[in-house]
């Protein structure tokens, strides 16, 4: 009946994982995809959110190569020496014409005793994932072209150009952007609901200065983490550029900078009459520090111009499909959500198509969670996206903004790190699954209400500042008076500090954040603290009984 | 007038190692490529007269980089972890439905202390070659699909699909088989005037078991270097796998396995009915011990499979012109010619490039020389698989070819040596242009008559035998009673001993081979030796005084 149990459309890092993932834990499955490894993707930066799931899907689901994108030690010793460091998540506001105010510049160093991250070089973890899959047991053809699919109540039919037809019970479509599913279903939403305008221009460079080199910062400016070390933003009025170098560790092989600017296509409509070099290197030019770091900088590649990337989907699963994150929508890579939210949806797919594969039940109640969920990063992301770009006018805002991200991916980490850690221990899937059992699907930190005013507060402050009817220092004015007086900020990881721009914990800050947490914290916050508090300490008691 | 000086078509290993010197050498060079890096290629071994020519490149024209491909070290530390280590050339032969017999195995061990060759992963070396040269100041332009050449007296204009014309003083097409250029003038050769048969089937796979696992081969039979760590070959009448691993290096994080099946078409037509996988698994298992090697491998990509691979150009120079090596002409790549005879024709080419653009003058007798080389090489290259493709079916036959291949190798890979060594001594290029003064243009030690009689006797002897005029035992015992009988293979390397199976000299065989050299040796021989130690002594005392 059946040639294969699931048929994945896309041998890309989605693609990898998941069928990494289900053919590990016995899955008949088969990977199509039009193109072949290697090649090209961007979406180089991590965030700690990324980090965590990497390797709680990697302990969950039993594949230990997953994890190995989380550090760039590992990245290194079983991926290859193609990968750069991350000390930072950094962010430099500019203005035309003007050297750089050091004091408009914020960065979330990451703390070493937590994650050692890694700019992945995209061509390199994908065809690695991909292998895994291979390794695990999934079948691949590449070089297939698909032209149709058909789903029906006993299984799904996946049609190639050649007129190949290949049947199977489930079909994911982690395809991107073109997939045959949404066309077929008419799953796209027209016009999309997304708030967030933007265009994108990016490649490859080689001989991209240190952005250290550049500027002469007096010292009590001076980063935490150097900014050559991580993924460094350089920001303008509604745009930005991206300098991710993979050349930054100190065995790293790559020559490479990942680079790219970022435009509100409403304020700077894609012209016609330049090509994307010229015009990326007009924008360079009109910001005299960013113009130094980017003086004999070449190409490795050819540039790539898109339109506005800003696309959704009105539902993405059904009975016996799913159209997976970027098959579903796309918002921005300002806040490096891309590999991050893929392996969210991940995690809530694998474990219900591996549970539907056993009791041949695929209806689509089975995955509507799914569907809530990519349509949550979707919208989360727009919101952060979109207040981010209006408030790159006023530093203050701006400033909040990244505030807020910042503490609420610190807690919503911690969240997915006490569960790994807790299923270690037990090796109870419940736990894994309890995560799911949250109020704002989607959010990073999904299960504390005083998160989601803020939050909710963040969007109608910016939103209105964004109309006029309010001035957007009243709009920061606002957002800062919400983080003196909420509970939720941690003043241990430096955000009660109005002067601090660098959010760069010692191990003693983390001790007091965790003190603090568990005796003056909200319930949630004393909950995430001592679970982990408790799971670390049992995890590391019952190792040092191995040794 | 001109855009740039020289317009090279093809971004590959050929365009890359070219527009490096040139750029380096302050030409003003455009490269151009319908498609981009990363990309697949084949062509992963590496020969001895490959690896000399590389440091001679790379000293000659002071592109440091190159001479980076030819040790496993250098690959590692400066390209990446991503390819495999090559310790030795060898060969076993194989008879349908048998184990194989372990005295008809031969294997050319290559001694440390000369070199440390690799496997190369070309995805990585060739896109490392194309970024040096946008180092160096190479424009690239990918993505630029050329319709149309024009050559005329003033230059060449290359014209883009879009109808973007780009104007040169020179054009080299390294854009392999399918050549605009070979197209415009009409230089294919129709029929080609090559002898050799052959197509081939080829992929990256996963989990290839190491060869030497699956025989159980007795200690008097056991290899120098053990299979795994080299380029393995499994011959058989009228065919051949290759089996070249790059995950068998302690750095190596690369798992892939390039593996390929050559057959002779006129005997093994290529089936309509069957895919590549299976055809390629269906002589997998006309053989045990090649069918326990691949037990459980798989592909990592999809299977090519060829038509008849060989094809040759009238005439590959002309004025302000030159057709590249594999646009030019190609063989088989059984006795891995391929890279080696791209970079003679690079050596030949680029000074006479670089000296024209300086004096303005490119009359096409300039470039005679590369036309003559080009076809030499080829030549050879036809001589030598076509006989080999013959001797498969007789062991002494085929063992005959492999010391006439692997002495002259070991001469022609000298006199490159000498000419590196006494050029870092003198900086005199009069070295290296020497080095075309030579009868046999296009063999790899063309300047040794004794040499061209040997091997004109080895193809007229292989092809008497072929056609039946002789049996295949008298064809061997011409051929190896001329190695006993000629002054020429050295015994203290291993050629003489007619039950030796393995080329492996030690320290001291090495010693000896240059003593029995200079004393004994042809004036060729003499030459050869005195001038390589007395270059070696001389660098390394020049060493030692700056230490």
């Amino acid at each position: 009946m059946h040639d294969h149990d699931v048929i994945i459309i896309g041998s890309g890092i989605a693609g990898g994982i998941l069928g990494s993932i289900l053919a590990r834990n016995g899955a008949d499955v088969l990977i199509l995809d039009g193109a072949q490894h290697p090649r090209f993707a961007v979406g180089e930066s991590t965030v700690p959110h990324l980090l965590a799931r990497l390797n709680g899907l990697s302990v969950r689901y039993d594949v230990p190569e997953i994890s190995h994108l989380q550090d760039i030690r590992t990245l290194t010793k079983e991926i290859g020496t193609s990968h750069g460091v991350k000390k930072h998540f950094g962010f430099q506001i500019h203005s035309e014409g003007a050297e750089p105010d050091f004091r408009q510049s914020v960065q979330a160093a990451i703390p070493k005793t937590l994650y050692r991250a890694g700019h992945l070089f995209r061509q390199d973890t994908d065809a690695y994932l991909f292998q895994v899959a291979v390794r695990y047991g999934a079948t691949a053809r590449q070089g297939f072209r698909v032209a149709d699919v058909e789903i029906d109540d006993d299984g799904v039919t996946v049609i190639g150009q050649t007129g190949e037809r290949l049947r199977g019970r489930y079909l994911v479509d982690a395809g991107g952007f073109r997939s045959v599913l949404a066309d077929k279903l008419g799953l796209r939403e027209q016009p999309t609901h997304v708030k967030h305008h933007s265009r994108s221009l990016f490649t490859h460079m080689i001989d991209v200065k240190r952005y250290d080199d550049v500027v002469d910062t007096p010292r009590r400016y001076q980063p935490p983490a150097p900014w050559y070390q991580g993924t460094m933003h350089h920001v303008f009025d509604r745009g930005w550029f991206w300098v991710i170098p993979f050349n930054n560790h100190k065995d790293s092989t790559n020559n490479l900078i990942s680079v790219g600017l970022t435009l509100d296509e409403r304020v700077y409509p894609k012209p016609r009459d330049k090509t994307a070099e010229q015009e990326f290197f007009e924008f360079v030019a009109k910001f005299p520090a960013v113009a130094r770091q980017f003086e004999g900088a070449r190409a490795a590649r050819e540039w790539v111009s898109t339109d506005r990337m800003q696309y959704s989907s009105t539902r993405s699963t059904g009975a016996r499909w799913c159209l997976m994150s970027h098959a579903a929508g796309f918002i921005d890579p300002l806040w490096s959500r891309g590999i991050s939210n893929t392996v969210e949806v991940i995690d809530a797919l694998a474990w219900r198509v591996l549970e539907a594969l056993k009791t041949d039940d695929f209806t689509e109640e089975r995955f509507e969670y799914v569907s809530k969920l990519e349509r949550g990063l979707l919208d989360y992301n727009d919101d952060l996206t979109n207040c981010s770009l209006i408030s790159f006018a006023n530093f203050r805002l701006w400033d909040a903004i990244f505030r807020i991200w910042g503490f609420s991916s610190n807690y919503g980490a911690m969240r997915l790190t006490r569960a790994e850690l807790q299923y270690d221990l037990t090796k109870d899937d419940q736990v894994f699954r309890d995560l799911e059992k949250a109020e704002n699907t989607g959010f990073w930190w999904p299960d504390e209400p005083e998160m989601k005013r803020i939050w909710d507060l963040m969007v109608e402050t910016c939103l209105k500042a964004e109309a006029g009817a309010m001035g957007y220092d009243e709009a920061a004015d606002i957002l800062h008076r919400e983080l003196a007086a909420s509970d939720l900020p941690p003043a241990a990881l430096g955000y009660k500090d109005p002067d601090n721009q660098w959010i760069n914990p010692s191990v003693l800050d983390l001790a007091r954040f965790l003190r603090w947490s568990i005796k003056n914290g909200r319930p949630t916050v004393h909950d995430l603290a001592s679970g982990l508090l408790r799971a670390s300490l049992r995890k590391g008691i019952r190792r040092q009984k191995v040794v």
